[in-house]
């Protein structure tokens, strides 16, 4: 798998998105991880592959405990990757803005004729 | 699977990204999308309802040719999304700066040094 496919893989799943969500308050291990996740200890270790093999975290070698790091490069490549639609979502929310914009003012219209009535 | 979830599964294949690359050209029909790709109708189509799915892509129901069309709504979603983790990739990329400046000093001194012996 290419490395923006498998950065997007680990993202697709809320506890994994959960996960970098904490670390970004800190390093942290494997046990104080999985403690708000109603989840075994394996099933955060096999997110936790995922999310190394996307090079989303690094976990450490030296100390015991392994503390888990978020590694944010990776996902300055997906806004990297997502800037090039960034005018299409502008474009289609512009769109969205002129229409209700459009409605508002038919209503005003049509609020004054039926006082005028 | 939450929307978020099904946007960043639907974006974790190339053959997928490719799709919607060439959608910002403008819709086009399945026979179209095809063609760049060797790969079979059938498993075009396939891609398409994973992009349908997570609401990247519509196809129309009036057209008999039923073209394609990229949504970038949620795009936006992504981008609203990573842009929490905006200052930790910039913080990284800010040390990884300092850390070739650092280099870079270190060289030149140590080029210095070897004129002056």
């Amino acid at each position: 798998m290419d490395t923006l496919s498998a950065t997007f893989f680990a993202l697709a799943d809320p506890t994994r998105r959960a996960i970098l969500a904490r670390l970004t308050k800190g390093e942290t291990s494997v046990t104080e991880l999985a403690e708000p996740f109603d989840m075994s200890l394996p099933a955060i270790s096999k997110h936790l592959k995922v999310l190394e093999h996307a090079g989303l975290i690094t976990r450490s070698r030296d100390a015991q405990w392994r503390p888990c790091r978020l590694e944010a490069a990776r996902l300055r490549d997906v806004h990297e990757w997502l800037d090039h639609y960034r005018k299409f979502w502008e474009e289609s929310f512009d769109r969205l803005d002129d229409y209700l914009k459009g409605l508002q003012k038919k209503e005003k219209k049509s609020h004054a004729r039926k006082r005028k009535s």
